[in-house]
């Protein structure tokens, strides 16, 4: 049994033209008209092939095909339509599209499950004017509450309320997810890597085993702000040429250890940021990923203890203020391995990596069974009109998930 | 003959209470009411001396104290009264009250120069809202035009033209300051050192006989903007870790070089600046100072060879845009001579240096014989409530200038 890969691919590109960009990208924000439009398609297409749709108060999209009844509960599939401005065609589409492809495929060898099989596709993954970041997934599983989001505006002062209202969501059916979610015991998300690990192992999947934990920081470096010409260079204590310093300290620490742990200064504004001014304070953001929570802290740990020494020698301050600190969290270790043992008894080349990004089902594992899948992007490339999947990466990817659903029902306690 | 210096003291202390900040320090911006205050209070006091004050287009006030009228033109001294927001009691106001001082004592001891005396004190040296720092040096020496003029307003939209009136200048008077530029044969300014020069050479007193070159540009550095989490460090092309490297790259290189040099990065901006994202353009702003042009661009060649080999191993590329270079400017060889001898004539150890900033002296310099004195600042700080220079300098430097005046009006042809 395989998916049509060729129907896949076409999907992917009749969807990518709804908030089609002048320059081959796709823009396609949650409320935005394409959004409002590709909602209608989506809805439209599930009802065609049978499944019962339910818009909740997230305005989360979920279609349903009954199974054999035998078994409690609904294994999940599914991911995001929306897409960051002038993003890709994969990026969400790819795994929303695939669960289609997979339901239709199982329709069509007439397989029924003991489970109930459902179809999700969450609302405003992306991040968004309204500053919410996995919003759907977020407010499906309770993590978002009414009364944060009675408030919630974009910087248009539009209300999130009424947007939620436009797409048939609405606050006042935030408490059915409560109940809805109850009944997910199993969720798969397929996703583009967005990264180049994949490429450079020569698998075309991955399975994702964990959620990497996460530290950041702000941090502060105060030197003695000086007249740029009167003051001599070895009577300086610039605090840009400090910072300038540490930010290669959080990237020579990270290049050495030999795990998937990330080190990067994303922001860093310097102050009072004129030509003719010695900078006397610099902030940046400091941030470590890993899978792995000792590395994240041995690696901080290092980081600043050179800090100290060079902040010492060069006679500059420098204060920190911890702002996140999460633990990698670990996915369903019982449907990590229905996958592993799939690609096994397939034959498909694999690796297990750690997601270094978020997605809506580190927020899904908390409610549910969950595990992801990762399908190999082209130079690693996302967010960008040049995002790409190879279609041999993606029929492979889609025939492990299809045949890791029917082990999954059959083996799922 | 010695100037009395404290009277002096008491003059500068006098005078601070106008714009005195709650912090110990002064605001006295041009065109702020503690600056049409301090206009008067000058004014008044120049009449009470005796001195015919004018006050030009430029709202720059002079007071004349007439010579023997055998020798043609006027030596000038003098400075500016207004101050950054928050600055300090010595930069401007020094070298104006000593000027002040100085025709006191001459008149006290019945001294009456061969050439006519004036006093000036300059509008606007510092930066200002109108974006035009020595202004009235500039506009005096026509390096201003009255039709650029007509158009300039602060960012409240006051327009420059208005606020000149108010303090007696006005477009309408331009026309007479390129007379009246005519009769100025030479211009000594004293002023504080703003650097700790002095402070290391254990003199009280700087000679001056030139302002440095300059070289600035814009340098754009290109990377590639990417996830922060799913980009292994060994896929970053990272535009802030590759500035870094070039920042550091010109503290390096200016602290190699052993003449006055001095190299800043200033202003950096990080886009697009968040903290999940791997920097994909760094814009910096990288300026070079010095007394030898060549030694500037031997510092700039060596700088730009060096981030040439850097980006190429960091697979990032940069643009440079160079939007000023200066040479050095050369001060009166004549005058230096005189303020030298002087010196040594009265046993007054000093050195000779570069003006690492711009003063109205560098405007000055061409249209009269000019040179500069620096009194040693306290632990080098300036535009700040710190600011400070000493009793034992400010007399010291006094009396070299009271002396040099006489020698100067003897001897200048």
């Amino acid at each position: 049994m395989e998916i049509n890969v060729e129907r896949l691919l076409q999907d992917i590109e009749r969807y990518s033209a709804y908030g089609a960009s002048d320059v081959g990208g796709v823009s396609r924000p949650s409320f935005s008209e394409a959004d409002r439009e590709v909602r209608c398609l989506f809805i439209q297409e599930l009802k065609e092939m049978g499944l019962a749709v339910t818009v909740d108060g997230a305005a989360n999209i979920w279609g349903k095909k009954k199974g054999k009844g035998n078994k409690k509960g609904s294994i999940v599939i599914g991911s995001h339509l929306d897409t960051v401005p002038n993003g890709g065609k994969y990026d969400g589409a790819l795994g929303t599209l695939m669960a289609k492809e997979l339901i239709k495929t199982l329709f069509e060898k007439g397989v029924v499950l003991h489970h109930d099989l459902e179809i999700v596709s969450f609302t405003a993954e992306e991040s968004n004017d309204f500053n919410l970041a996995t919003f759907g997934s977020r407010s499906f599983t309770g993590k978002l509450t009414v009364e944060e989001l009675e408030k919630a505006s974009d910087h248009n002062g539009k209300m999130l309320k009424d947007e939620l209202k436009k797409v048939g969501g609405g606050l006042d059916k935030f408490p059915m997810m409560r109940t809805m979610a109850k009944e997910k015991k199993a969720f798969i998300e397929l996703h583009i890597e967005q990264g180049k690990r994949l490429e450079s192992s020569n698998c075309s999947v991955a399975i994702v085993d964990r959620f990497v934990g996460m530290y950041r920081s702000n941090v502060r470096v105060v030197g003695q702000s000086n007249h740029s010409g009167t003051t001599m260079m070895e009577h300086r204590a610039d605090a840009l040429t400090a910072a300038a310093e540490m930010v290669l300290e959080v990237e020579r620490q990270c290049k050495e250890d030999d795990s998937d742990l990330v080190g990067t200064v994303g922001k860093l504004n310097v102050f009072p940021n004129a030509t003719n001014i010695i900078p006397g304070q610099v902030e940046f953001h400091f941030e470590v990923r890993g899978g792995e929570e000792k590395r994240i802290y041995q690696v901080v740990e290092k980081v600043k203890e050179k800090w100290k020494i060079l902040a010492e020698h060069r006679g500059v301050d420098f204060h920190e203020d911890v702002f996140l600190e999460q633990a990698p969290i670990l996915l369903d270790p019982s449907v990590v391995d229905i996958l592993k043992n799939t690609a096994e008894e397939m034959n498909e080349q694999n690796i297990t990596m750690s997601s270094m990004a978020i997605h809506d089902a580190v927020h899904m594992a908390s409610v549910a069974q969950t595990a992801m899948l990762f399908v190999k992007s082209i130079n690693g490339k996302s967010h960008c009109p040049e995002e790409y999947s190879a279609k041999e990466d993606i029929r492979k990817a889609g025939n492990l998930m299809l045949k890791s659903i029917i082990n999954l029902d059959k083996n799922l306690l």
